[in-house]
Parts: C-alpha cells; structure tokens; sequence
C-alpha cells in the first residue's frame, strides 16, 4: 500500500477498495501516512466524491480508529439523533427526555457552538451545576438511571475524525459529502445507539443551501447507516429562518422548557415530535409515525417529558428548579432593547444567517474555538416567517452584556426580516421526512 | 493572507491574485506554510488548472526563493537548452559545446535520472575524473572559459521547487501543467540565460503522452517565457520511440561523441541542430534558423563542435581522450549480448517505455534517488522505426554486470520492438517546431 498510488487512484476517478480506505485511515491515525497526503486526498475526494460503499468503508474505519461504546444487552432499545447544525436548534434539549420518557435509552454525545452554530453543551451548562464531561462509565449509568444524558465528545472516541476533521478545516476540504458523511456517522456510530434518526439542514443557515445538497447529504447518511446494519432515518427540515423564536443560549434553555411543558413554539414543538416519533417507530416502540407522534404529544402536554428532563439535569449535577422556573437560575444578560418593525405587514423572511451573525456577534457564540461565550445573550421573541407585524411593536429582543453590543447588531437585526405589505404563507417545516 | 482562504478560492474556480501567489510560495518555502495546505492547493491546481498569469506568477514567486545567476554585461549572448525528459536523450552533451563553438555562452544546469528518464548528470560523470559539483563562481568562470558548462543543481537555486517537487511526488500532484511548468521555468530562469529553448518530448517514453498534452505544456512554458521576459522556443517532439541507437550512460556518451565528429544517429544529429539553430537565431547568432542549421551542422562536421566538448572536458576536470577514443576511457559492460529478430521485416515500432524500463532493470537507472547505478549498463546498437530487419540479425544489443541481468530484461527488450511485414516509413521526429 504506497499512500500516494491511493491518492492517484482517486484523484483520477477510480474506486478505492475497503484495505485502501483502512489502510489510508489506520496510518493517518497512527501518525505513519503524514497530513499533507491525507490533505491531497481530501481533495481529490472534494472533486471526485466517494461510492456509498467507499463511504461507508471511511466511516467504519474512522468509527474503528478509538474506542466504542456498546449498549447490547440493555433492557431498553437505544436510539439518538444528531442534526446537522442550525440557528436556535434547541431540539436535543427536548428530545433526549421526551424519547427517555417513552422507554428508550438515550445516549446523546453533543458537541460546542461553532461560528453561527450554536452548541446543545454550551446551552446545557447555562443550568447551573449541569455537568458535561462525563467519563464513559458515568455516562453509561446515568444514562442507566434517566433514560438519557448528554455529553461531550471524548479524546478516546473516533480520533480519526478529529484529526482529519482539523486538517479539514484549514485545508479547503469541509464542504465534501462523503467526508461530511464519515465525520458525522463515525462519531455516532461509535456511540452505539441502535437506531439514529438524522435532521439534515437546508438553508440560509444551514452548511447545505439547497435541498439537492440536503438531499445528498441524506441519502448518504443513510447509504452508510444501511451498509453498517443501524435503524436510520433522515428528515430534510428547513433552516431559512431560525427554529423557534429564540436563539442564544439561556434563552434557547428556557424556549426548550416551555416546550416541555407543551408549550412553546409550534415549529420546535412539530420537529421535536417528528423527530422523536420516527426513533421510537423504528427503534421498536411504537406500530406507526402517527401513534407515536400523538402519544409523544401526550408525553409533552402531562409533564411525563419535563420529569424526564429534570430527571436528567438532576442526574448530570444541574439545579431542577430549571424546569419550574428557568427565570429563577438561568443567567440573564444586563441589558434588553426590542427592535420595533419600520411598517404594517407580514413577516416574508428572516434571515437565519444574519440572526446567527448577530447572536455570535452579541457574544453568545464563538468565532475561534477557544473563544468564551456570553450564555445570556441572544435573540428571543422573534418573529416568523407569515406572522403579522404592526409598525413600531417589536420584532425581536435582542439581550446583550452592554448597550455598544446592541448597537453594533441592530442594523444586521432589523436587515435580517423582510416584510411584504401582503400576507405571506408559512413555509414548510419538513421538506423530506421519507428517508430511511 | 489566510491560507485556507486561497485553497478554497482556487478549488472553487477562482482566479488568484499575484499576492495570493507570491505570499503562499513565500510562507512555504519560509516554513510558515505547511505541506499539507500546500498538498491541498496543489490537489486543486491539479484539477482546476491556473491562467497563464497565475502560472507566470507562481513561477516567478519560486524563482525568487533562492539565488538567482546573472550574466548581465557578458560579451557573449546566453542561451541554454531544456529536455522534458525521455529515453536516450543525450542532446546537451552534444549541444551545449556545439552552440558554445558558435560563439553563445551556455550556464547549463541538468539533473540525474530517475526511473525510466536518464539523466545528463550521469552520463557526463562516467567520463573519469569530470565533476559536475561546480560552486556558484567556478561554474561561471568555466562558462567564460569553455564557452559552457554542465553541472547539477545546487541547493540555493529555487529552493521552493525542490521543496515543493518532493511534496507533489508523494501527493499525487506531479501531472499539472501549470506545476510542470513552473517548476521547470522557475529552476531555468534563475540560471540566468536570457534565450531558452525547449524540447517537449512527447510519446510513450515521455511524461506527456499525447500531442495535445505536449502542445499545452509547450504553450503554457512560453506563456510564462513571454511574461518574464525571455527570449524562447518550444518545439514538441517524438518519444514513442527512443532517441538514438543506444541508452545508458556511457553507451550515449559514446553516441554523443559519434555526432560530435559528425557521424551518429541522424535523429540525434537532425533534433540537435534544430535546436541549437532556434537557440542561435533568438541568440542574435544567425539570421535564420535555415542559415544556423547549415552554419551548425559544419561545425559538427569539421571538429569545432568536438573541440569545443574537449574544452568543456577540461575545464571540468575530465579525461579528455574520450573526445577521440571513447572505447579507453569509458566504462565497459562484462556481458554483452545481441538479441536477434525473430522474422525479417522492417520496425513499426519501438517502445521508448519498454525500453527504459530494461535499460533500468539492468542497472542504468535508479528506482529511487539514492540508488547507485551501473554507468556501463544500458542498450546500444537498437534498430528504428522504418530499419529493415533480417531474421537472426540483432535487433538490440544489451550490456550488463552479469548474464542474470540480460536474462532477466531479454523478454521486455524483445517485445519492446514490433516488425512488420511490409515497408513502415520512418515516423516524424519533430511534430511541432512552431512555437515561440
């Protein structure tokens, strides 16, 4: 196996075999095939793109390159869901103890906010005391005791992919579908839950612009979940506009505990239920979509999943008094201002994009990895897209540490709502919910 | 300058600037830039090409990452002459001195062979006692004195193509021609000659295999010749079938020295005038190129040539008797063995690669740049396309160390040569003299 005849062998087109993937795979991660030829073959697989079965080839191997969680043996299936990164995607929030509340085991492994992504830990630890870095075996129990948990990524899991993924960044080599599809399946392979179920976004704010590259993206996903014997499905959801009305991380904490409480926006509450009701379906639970979306909505609409939430904030050291008044322990930002609409209409688009400009630049997200966050600023009380505004009533508010960081978003803010003078139909939510 | 941001520009496309250019080449060669962000960009110069100003300035970014020669104020105009590289091509060794007799100086730096391609290195250095290790100012004043010389290259002179060439080599970006080009043109351009003339082979014992892959190297090498500054040629000529009657070092040392005093191969004898003629008429030397092909091929004829070769002998150290009997001084094989034709008939075809490829095998060449290699090995006395053959006659005769050796190519060699039935006229040598 001479690395660079691999690299020639797909920089002109051909098919790699599965001994060249691992081959390739295992010497990057042990050090002994250097980052400039996995750099050129990133790029070559930029332009020529993989077979499902390459594919799935790199992405068993990656999942092989640390260590992996099993769950076999577990009295109650195990399922997930990983989404592929939006603006105000507060969904796991909501998801991992509504699934737990029906009977599934939830072992969720989240990640930071990036850019204009936000990240599930970093709106998780907004709860006071609430505990991210749990050790595998502590994962694993508290998993055990309340149905679900969710944490960090580890060192110890899939370190090809963090390693491929930094030389990724910094090499032109993110936006591939294969590679995007290795990094992502590697990871939640590797976790061990039986059935995933995948929100792919689409939009302004999402990494994929069109649903053709959300598209491929899930079919993809779902080539390797196939070849590799996993339940699997994958939603295409929209991401033109932010999901919910707030974004920034307190504020999403609190948007996700009103939906548990069967409140909440109803585009959350809807995608929340699409979501969870396809992995309780699949992962054995319920006979059909349409049973498990009306009994989950039950399960929001009694307190069965807010007890399942605290049950989990209480499992990973969090202050409970959360899911009663998340007013009383949530971190609050010093200063608030609504930004009032400039005429009569109806609201035609908000930009998700420029919303996730001004979150990060109010200081609730991070531009370098390294950056510390503002957990209390952000954007709440935001309208939607076919919602009716009067001029002068607020479009948003937006909450930042200082009067300046305000300032400094407001013309972004305000640009990032359009208003037509004529009503303007919701758009739809779900744009592909057949892939499995 | 973010360096993944021109990785990506170049991947998706884009044209870059000459600061994109000069400040990546800079940061590498520096060290600031890593190889696999330059293994990257490569990659996606591989696939998206580069304009024939971004290519003239990468190449002029490369040649000013080391010292560059000057021979400004010279009495004699400078001129230098550069093969891409194929199987029997001992042209310098005749050219340099016979243009040097015509009153151009010639700073000629070669390199040494490696795989299938010989090197001018080798073949020079199995003449006792000649060195090729000349340091900056012996080289100039061997120049001054013999009217040329030839000697290696050192690591002062464009030291980001040596950096970079290794890296391609293990990344699979060596067949780009824009990097071809630049890599070629940044090393002959530093050397200082201001008329350069190439020869782009072309065929199955050349890198570019086709017509049209030759056409584009040579257009883009005068591309970059125009932008910089030089006075230059390009002419595209055959290598589906070797230069010559013989391959190896010594073996075409002797060649060489054969069309010094006027014999030799009228293929080796024709390409060299040719190029010597275009080097002589952009020199200024000759008004035409019919008048300095006719003035030239006297000087191979009445012994100016050849003197001018003892001179370049001398002032490099070497035995000058091979000037006038080759046989005493050069090395000479232990076995060799003629390999007869096995039908009467008349060539159709002799394969250059087929041929390197034995000439390597037995012991010519190296397989990786520190083997050491055997300066009597190699082929001479090998038929050409359009030659009548008898059956039993020899189609080739080999040399080598031992009999294993000859055993081990015999088949190789024997089907590296076709015969026909019926009359094959001889294919033509220069497929495209146009270019300037």
């Amino acid at each position: 196996m001479v690395p660079q005849w691999i690299i020639e062998k797909k920089r002109d087109g051909g098919v790699l075999s599965d001994a060249d993937i691992r081959g390739f795979v295992d010497g990057f991660t042990a050090g002994a095939i250097p980052d400039y030829q996995m750099a050129a073959l990133a790029m070559a697989v930029f332009f020529r793109g993989m077979t499902p079965d390459e594919t799935a080839a790199l992405t068993d191997a990656m999942m092989r390159s640390g260590d992996m969680l099993s769950f076999d043996g577990w009295p109650r299936p195990t399922a997930d869901k990983h989404s592929t990164g939006g603006i105000g995607d507060k969904i796991s929030l909501i998801l991992a103890p509504l699934a737990a509340s029906a009977g599934m085991a939830v072992p969720m492994i989240s990640g930071r906010g990036l850019g204009l992504t936000g990240g599930t830990l970093d709106k998780l630890e907004t709860i006071p005391g609430f505990d991210t870095r749990l050790a595998a075996g502590a994962f694993r129990d508290a998993v055990a005791r309340a149905g679900c948990a969710i944490i960090g990524q580890t060192d110890r899991l899939a370190p090809a992919d963090r390693k491929l993924y930094a030389l990724r960044d910094v090499t032109g080599t993110v936006p591939s579908i294969p590679l995007i599809t290795a990094s992502i399946m590697s990871k939640k392979l590797a976790e061990g839950a039986a059935t995933l179920v995948f929100d792919v976004k689409c939009g302004r704010g999402a990494f994929m612009r069109t649903p053709e590259q959300a598209r491929a993206l899930a079919a993809s996903l779902l080539g390797v979940g196939r070849a590799l014997g996993r339940n699997m499905a994958a939603l295409v959801t929209d991401m033109d506009q932010p999901l919910g009305r707030a974004v920034g991380n307190a504020l999403e904490v609190r948007e996700a505990v009103e939906t548990l409480r069967g409140g909440g926006p109803g585009d959350v509450r809807t995608l929340t239920l699409a979501l969870a009701a396809r992995m309780g379906r699949l992962a054995g639970i319920y006979p059909d979509d349409a049973a498990a979306a009306r009994e989950l909505a039950a399960r929001l609409d009694d307190g069965r999943a807010l007890q399942a939430f605290r049950d989990m904030v209480a499992t990973q050291g969090g202050d409970t008094r959360v899911a009663d008044d998340p007013d009383a322990v949530l971190p609050r930002a010093a200063v608030t201002v609504d930004l009032p609409a400039a005429a009569d209409g109806w609201v035609a688009a908000v930009d998700a994009e420029a919303i996730g400009r001004a979150v990060l630049q109010l200081g609730a997200g991070r531009r370098r990895s390294d950056d510390a966050i503002d957990p209390a600023a952000g954007v709440d009380r935001l309208v939607q897209c076919g919602d009716r505004v009067v001029r002068g009533a607020p479009l948003m508010r937006l909450h930042a540490a200082a009067p300046a960081l305000v300032e400094a978003v407001r013309a972004t803010a305000l640009n990032a709502v359009t208003i037509s003078p004529t009503p303007v139909p919701r758009p739809p939510l779900i744009l592909d919910g057949g892939g499995e």
